[in-house]
């Protein structure tokens, strides 16, 4: 990964020689360079200038880049296309790359490309790019290869010496039966040590793991990360095998549904283009629903103080803890949010473990609050006496073993509620600890400090 | 991935035997599954059962369910251990798996196990067990299988048939001069796909990427991440090959560090440990800095209450839409901090992209800001009438602009000053943005009732 400086150099030197329409300096500027940092430079080009930079270099290295391009740019390099030239870079790309670049196509796009494909090669992307997303079958590819059961260790290598330049991914073969059903598999690396004349089901391992077709992507990837695999059969619902998902392909989906749940639990709504390109429209939709959600839900933190308005106006002086007060209880809140947010969905902590986290939660939380009164009571002592410090040490550690109650259980709730538990998020979990800290705080005050209250 | 209930289902039946001492059953049950359930099932078993469910298995399977055992369940089962036992698993682990190990046992278990060792195994797990946490040479291994580059395809393939019982990853093999320093690398495909005469230097990859042994293991794992790479070797400062760090560890790092961040954004400290089987001192450890931190913070939201109390004092109203309008400009910052948190954490944005992230912004939070103004207004206007109701969604537009921009440009800042973007919690951002209400809030309150003020 070359650093910003060297990957702005790299782009200005190039610029500069399409600028004097002289290509050589840039054939041996962009010839070192590995295909996912080509990527990079020709996004920032011009869509005319990055075809001169892509037409230096072989056709297979042409794919691979355009397999490493964003959407925006994958589509926009197609439209300025010559047909028979965006034919050859499709047939070289990875079968789940060009299904996912087919599917970003406009219909004209896809008309347009479609008869330069032989015909293989076009029933291929129809029908990867058929699979509903977010499944297996919208990550799998078909570069895989299979060997039938009856042949021998010798046969196979021969086999998959014919077909290995075609497939992507020949580290494991897939040994299927007449119906293409998956019955086992084999590492490239076992061929290679046994005897030619071995027949392959005695090589070959027998509880091959698989996925249905249907399957969502974040539990595919979690099981290729789970069990360190390098591909993850798909099935059909027959068991015959129609796919991998690669561990590349599921490290992507992991990250993604990473930021997916970083956002969530930042209230924001997933975006399906990247951070740094989303225009301010996308934004500003991805971002009101829960900011407007969630001042109607701060108006109960106001209900709440209308309702105490004598006490306040008798003891001004207590509004100068309250944004302390209630911004603790949700901080704490926030806290064992966040936890079981991430625990739940990395699988560490299951629905089940919510008794046990729970009666730790209020232990921890217990703590915490005498803590965080203990500094803030010598405050309300200077403040405003020993009452008021009374009042604030007290609410204090009544909010935030409220707050963290709160913000701990309410992700096992969502997850019970067959809702995403990212929904916890920070801001939702701190509103509602505002109104319980407001009411708490305003209560114990006019119970203390008004004689009769 | 099992679900819970087979997973319960399968250890109730494994304890049942084990309890009647009818091995048998337990045999059975095991044999099937997959080393990652199997460590799952050993760590809910005492020591003594757990041994005896290991023993069952043949010693590759043991040592790779041992590698799947997680810190607490290894050193448990190790302190159980008789010394020969131990040794032979050991020595049957993956090489980076049994340093890991190594690392956490403690002097005395170290010294009973390494004479069980052979003197290379000994080397190997002390070498590797010495780089510092964190970096390349803490997560690689040194299965990996080198070649001359003077020798042909077929010498190449016949060196790698009498390594690769002992290499877990040879389908690719590197290629290194006389002093081990790495020249290019070949993939076991190309290797059989070419003629057996062939030198290895017509058939190797030259521009091999590499990192260096003391390189963060966060960049190294991006890189194997962006590169869609099986393994990424490791060199010393000679450029001398000394181990790789393979796909599957790399995903492991990446998840780690989106588990380290997100639990950072959450004002949670960096835990060692996994959430389920962390204990109440260990959280309330990680949690209590930021939250007292953070209360002191608040003070400067009390304090600037206390020097508006005169305004409170004659509108005690307007203490109603306090929460409400100091939480929603936190929100909105904190929205803006998860973006650029995880968009610098993921390269998705660099430092260098601050400029344009504020022009856009600032213009989203315009729109936000005026958004929730028009919600709010309609309150005031309803419990204060229409002067509360400007003061209110005039403030409402300024906090939420104000608490945008400081989420969004308080990561750029940590980064700038070569700390953790994540750093820029919501709850900090929040407690940033509160102080900012307060103070705009009644200025503008103060300004526009108290005549004169």
């Amino acid at each position: 990964m070359p650093d910003d400086a060297s990957r702005d150099a790299l782009s200005t030197a190039v610029r500069t020689s399409l600028e004097r329409s002289d290509l050589d300096p840039v054939h041996a500027l962009v010839g070192e360079e590995h295909p996912a940092d080509l990527a990079l430079l020709l996004e920032e080009l011009e869509p005319d200038q990055a075809w001169q930079v892509l037409l230096l270099l072989p056709v297979d290295i042409q794919a691979e880049v355009f397999g490493y391009l964003d959407a925006e740019a994958q589509t926009e390099l197609a439209r300025h296309a010559k047909r028979p030239r965006l034919a050859a870079i499709v047939t070289a790309m990875n079968a789940d790359e060009r299904a996912d670049l087919y599917n970003k196509l406009t219909e004209a796009q896809r008309e347009a490309l479609m008869p330069g494909l032989a015909q293989a090669e076009r029933e291929d992307i129809r029908r990867l790019a058929s699979y509903p997303k977010d499944t297996a079958g919208s990550i799998m590819t078909s570069d895989y290869a299979t060997l039938p059961a009856e042949i021998s260790v010798g046969e196979a290598l021969h086999r998959l010496r014919r077909e290995a330049p075609d497939k992507e991914t020949i580290y494991r073969a897939y040994v299927v039966d007449d119906e293409r059903r998956l019955i086992g598999s084999v590492r490239l690396q076992e061929l290679i040590l046994a005897e030619p004349a071995t027949p392959i089901d005695r090589v070959m391992e027998r509880n091959v793991l698989a996925v249905k077709v249907d399957e969502d992507q974040e539990v595919v990837a979690r099981k290729v990360a789970r069990y360190d695999m390098l591909a993850l059969p798909v099935v059909d619902a027959d068991d015959r095998i129609i796919g991998i998902v690669t561990h590349d392909d599921a490290m992507d989906v992991l990250q993604e549904e990473a930021t997916e749940d970083f956002h969530k639990v930042g209230t924001i709504g997933k975006l399906e283009q990247n951070v740094r390109d989303a225009g301010i429209s996308l934004l500003y939709r991805k971002r009101v629903a829960w900011l407007v959600l969630l001042v109607f839900g701060n108006l109960f933190s106001g209900a709440g103080i209308a309702f105490y308005e004598d006490t306040i106006a008798a003891f001004v002086g207590l509004v100068f803890f309250l944004p302390l007060l209630i911004a603790s209880g949700g901080n704490a809140g926030a806290q064992a949010a966040t936890l079981m947010v991430r625990a739940l969905a990395t699988g560490e902590v299951v629905l089940r473990d919510w008794g046990r986290m729970l009666g730790r939660e209020l232990l921890v939380a217990g703590a915490l609050g005498a803590t965080m009164a203990v500094a803030v009571s010598a405050i309300g002592v200077v403040r405003g006496g020993p009452e008021i410090a009374v009042v604030v040490a007290l609410t204090m550690v009544l909010v935030v073993i409220v707050g963290s109650l709160v913000g701990m259980s309410l992700p096992f709730l969502l997850r019970r509620l067959n809702m995403d538990p990212a929904t916890a998020s920070a801001p939702l979990v701190t509103s509602i600890a505002d109104v319980a800290g407001v009411v708490i705080y305003f209560a114990i005050a006019t119970r203390i400090l008004l004689p009769g209250g």
